[in-house]
């Protein structure tokens, strides 16, 4: 008869989910009791960064990946990157301990109180098993739950004096061999009437979303927008935790602005617009304005039920959208339409002292490798960055959708998990890298050869611009003198360096993503200012 | 007519709320404009440290504070800080921005969705107004529920357009006007009996616990059991946030152990336990036992409603636990029971290369100002420190009573705030010092003079204890290899200084005690093992 800690790790296995992310407490401890060998503990040493470096990695295997939280405190800390996962659709099983169940109703210290309400409203699924046989069973439906459409975190809160106890094995080896398929077409008909629709739209548009990339529907996406000629918008950087397009493609002209009438201003002229694999829209600011331009009809293609019931406008078409792309592009014909104009290269930014964000972008395109992967939290240079570096493979883009931060640092070290032979580099504002700060330590601990790259401005500069926006004087907090974030990385032992000018910030990059033995810092001041370009 | 922040701010004015502490981001915006004069806005890094901070201050004034959070990412981040606010009754007033209302429904970016389940189940109440001018009126109910009995944390979620709208003047005057009176006698009749009770009893003991000091009943628990020679133990160090009797007082023996078995094997030869200003218990290891020793009865005084409810065994009064006992000791006569024999002092311990905790705490108790305040996150050397330092002093001693880490750093930094003259000494490990290390930037930047002592053993040493505990082996996480704190302090701007050997220890305390410009670390190597004196 095994035990539920033996059933579990089976079912564990069964899903390739031999990698698990935690940050360990009393709580926890019989479940990680003779850790097996074919099994990866990656230790956090607090939770924002542990489901950071989890969403990060299961965004980037594609693989429902397991975080071990401590009861109630430890998913309190995590919840902000809950939040974030539950917006990039990461497939996390997260678990956490709980008291011995002869402890719990008494509310004995480390008590989880309603353990299930405590990762609300982010989670897709929360439960405790009522008994400790049903935890391998409580498991296997949280992996169903994290990757079934919409993929997101599920959570188990589990006793930790269930692990010892026999599993009910005819249960655990079902719930164990389960295969659930949950990738759906659309409706057929639903897709023919678009795809004749795209045909006869006078001038089309695609809107290309972050779960193009997820859904494995990259090559479909440009077969579409070439055989039919489709200028191609990448939805708002806001809410796109991936690319949906290669961003140097010749139809690609450019991301979507985040608010609701520079978005319809944008799209103006187009008659159809063709939304795929994301909310519409990530607004963020409140700029008012119509949401479609006159005379445009919208329709999404999304695998997502919420973000369909949501949308303000527009018709929408639920289901797996890498089929769904690869089903119209055998749907419509070729084209005579002209395809848009190229836009043009970014020229080279202004020279300034410090430099600008612009800059900082432009050394990192010119030593950037060619399958390389960024993951971005700077949000003053976003947009810069999107610009220069033009990514244009799949999977070489993690930015974190829910506008949370604390994601950078953390992502940027389970994607370097998941993507060994692939060069990470991570392009935080000094601000962002704070809240997640401590997972630079993992990625000594595990030698894992990320590029971190610190754009300094000493200030909350994304808040600025908000504030001119809102017309907001006068606030506090907004500054961030002293703070060094290159000095504190070397104090968790990451080699750092500061530079100060173009030159010193493309060699310095180019060593750090050639060094292979662990983690490198490049430190470089820039100036205060939105970088657009 | 005011704005709806004009009649916010009188509120907070009118409640001494005028110590702010955030993070701020784009939500919050409007709320911090034009940010008055008279008000100070204290900046953290991370939301965890934000809160921490605010817990620290709010338990060291007595005054509800006031937490100014970011939407959803920003309330997730704090939980766990919240968590901790929670079981430490901290009257925090936690409000954080939400999408425009326009925006809401549709889920734009940084839509804090469902805002109200956000911070459950950690907090009293939680609500977003249903216009506008209802913001100043949720607030003030929601410093009402904050300092009620028992104190904690209460929420409000306001969008971000609300500031601006004109508010309701007449409820806004009236909403700032009120004031409740919370502090409530137990029934006369049930504490003349518990008098009487106690009085008749062949040996009763009381059982000090963290409400003792937030009552402002100190004076009062020494003089009842001066009055009745009562031995006193301390609540289990677990749950215990403050102190609740002076630890060097002759009739002091301990602390409880955190257990069922072992209190009542504690206990044994009681016939009346009485429990004041504690949950009965705030047990953490599972040690089966009697719940009580055999022939003896428990009665609580607590102001807790929930915690009186739980309690597994024993009767409960209710009531403000200062007030109680103030009448307690008017009822009860002199007795001529024989005081407990007094503990011994601590000796000196033992020396040992790396030192032990114990050595540690003794170097601390040597310098050890008198009127000097400990906020303690060092779970191995808890028992230690409290025995070294035999704090006796009211307002002391601040520790996080949920067992949730983060607390520490930063509690310190919102003590340091609220009791500018008096020396705080925050001790740490290294592995409790990372989950909110992020403020001691805000220490560096608003030159708070908090003296932190880093013990560093390479490991999360009560971990290791309760694997021994559990009989578990082989669990991955709990080991720390190159963790130096003191070098990510330095990273931070703080001053700080590794040390070797006691004679250095105490030298390099007595400096950073001293110094009042700004914090100072010092950190030591400490042995593996749990130090218990």
């Amino acid at each position: 008869m095994p035990t539920v800690r033996e059933a579990t790790f089976e079912l564990f296995r069964a899903h390739g989910m031999t990698t698990i992310f935690g940050n360990p407490g009393s709580t926890e401890l019989p479940m990680l009791a003779e850790f097996p060998d074919d099994f990866t503990y990656v230790l956090g040493l607090q939770e924002l960064a542990v489901v950071g470096m989890a969403d990060g990695f299961a965004q980037a295997t594609g693989r429902p990946t397991h975080v071990n939280l401590h009861t109630a405190p430890g998913v309190g800390n995590a919840v902000g990157g809950i939040f974030n996962a539950h917006a990039n659709k990461s497939p996390l099983v997260i678990t956490a301990g709980q008291q011995v169940r002869p402890q719990i109703m008494i509310e004995a210290n480390l008590t989880n109180r309603d353990p299930t309400v405590g990762p609300q409203p982010h989670v897709k699924w929360a439960h405790e098993p009522a008994r400790a046989q049903d935890v391998p069973g409580a498991l296997a439906r949280a992996i169903m739950h994290a990757t079934l459409p919409p993929r997101g975190p599920a959570f188990v809160s589990i006793p930790m004096d269930d692990w010892g106890a026999d599993a009910d094995a005819d249960r655990a080896v079902n719930a164990t061999r389960r295969v659930v398929s949950g990738r759906a077409a659309p409706d057929p008909a639903a897709l023919a009437r678009l795809a004749a629709a795209v045909e006869a739209a006078g001038n089309p548009v695609l809107v290309a979303g972050p779960d193009i990339d997820a859904s494995g529907g990259w090559n479909a996406a440009i077969a579409l927008a070439e055989k039919q000629r489709l200028p191609v918008w990448a939805s708002p950087a806001t809410g796109g935790n991936r690319l949906g397009f290669p961003e140097s493609h010749p139809q690609f002209l450019g991301i979507l602005p985040p608010a609701i009438g520079p978005i319809s201003e944008t799209l103006k002229g187009h008659d159809l617009v063709l939304v795929v694999g994301s909310s519409v829209f990530p607004y963020y600011p409140y700029i008012p304005g119509p949401l479609l331009p006159e005379g445009a009809t919208l329709t999404v293609i999304t695998s997502d039920p919420a973000e369909a019931a949501r949308a303000p406008m527009g018709d929408a078409i639920l289901g797996d959208v890498g089929l769904a792309l690869q089903q119209l592009v055998e749907l419509v014909g070729e084209s005579d339409r002209s395809a848009p104009d190229p836009r043009p290269a970014p020229g080279d930014p202004p020279e300034a002292d410090p430099m600008s964000g612009s800059q900082a972008m432009a050394a990192l395109a010119d030593v950037w490798p060619e399958d390389g992967i960024a993951v971005l939290e700077a949000p003053s240079s976003t947009m810069a960055m999107r610009n220069r570096l033009r990514l244009s493979r799949p999977g070489s883009y993690y930015f974190g959708a829910s506008g949370g931060l604390g994601f950078g640092i953390s992502a940027a070290v389970g994607v370097q998990l998941a993507q060994p032979s692939r060069p990470v580099v991570c392009v935080l504002g000094e601000g962002s890298a704070q809240y997640g700060i401590t997972a630079l330590w993992t990625a000594v601990a595990y030698k894992l050869p990320v590029t971190f790259l610190v754009l300094r401005n000493s200030e909350y500069m994304i808040l600025k611009a908000f504030a001119a926006l809102e017309q907001v004087e006068g606030a506090p907090g907004l500054d961030l003198p002293a703070l060094d974030t290159a000095a504190v990385a070397r104090g968790y032992g990451v080699q750092s360096t500061d530079v100060a000018d173009r030159g010193q910030l493309t060699e310095a990059l180019r060593d750090a993503i050639a060094a292979e033995d662990g983690p490198r810092l490049v430190q470089v001041p820039v100036a205060s200012g939105m970088w657009m370009e």
